[in-house]
């Protein structure tokens, strides 16, 4: 069995998926009018609209014969909370990196920083 | 041929290597005592090593015998700005589900917030 994590990052290892997502940011929508940009068949983005749904990155609605696909942003969000670990790696790097280019350009060092505040976490609603 | 951000996407949708990105975000180490915690064959560890490395999320050493794996924050950023765009709609969403609670338990609704200022852009630095 594959963790949700896993299954969510599969699911945006690919392009077109990432570019449905892209477009479905702007509105729900058909298939068929997904489809349209895409140059694929029918069946070809049925198949990625099911990985997208089963990594809970889309619902679609119950309607028989236009079932809108719609982003759900929540799944997003779990990757967004991994992310948040190595946060302060990538920070210190740039910082390091703006260091140095100051002392090539003769400019002082800027002042260290205070450490920055702890994300606000919002209380009683997951 | 595979775009940079979908092997990125695909070199993490594996807990084994998520879990080694977390080990070498403590520290850099050598493969051997990266495998230990793993209970996993060191072809298997090399493995997934590679992986990682095809997708620049760790570099390892030049010295022949011991080739410390360390990681490289700067490609999990390109995650991060990616996930930017689709900040807003969780936040959103996050924003209606407190305003519905707070319903349930008779408060009044929230003030609407100000619109967030977008985040600060480093300027030069790449």
């Amino acid at each position: 069995m594959t963790d949700h994590l896993s299954t969510t990052f599969a699911a945006l290892a690919d392009p077109t998926r990432r570019a449905i997502l892209a477009r479905l940011s702007q509105g729900e929508t058909s298939v068929t009018e997904l489809a349209k940009p895409f140059n694929m068949s029918m069946p070809a983005i049925s198949k990625h609209l099911k990985v997208l749904e089963r990594a809970g990155l889309i619902t679609r609605g119950r309607e028989a014969q236009w079932r809108p696909c719609k982003i759900e942003p929540m799944a997003l969000k779990s990757l967004d909370e991994w992310l948040d670990q190595y946060r302060q790696f990538w920070e210190q790097r740039l910082d390091r990196l703006e260091d140095y280019l100051r002392e090539l350009q003769g400019k002082p060092p800027k002042k260290p920083k205070d450490p920055k505040p702890p994300k606000k976490k919002r209380k009683g609603v997951k």
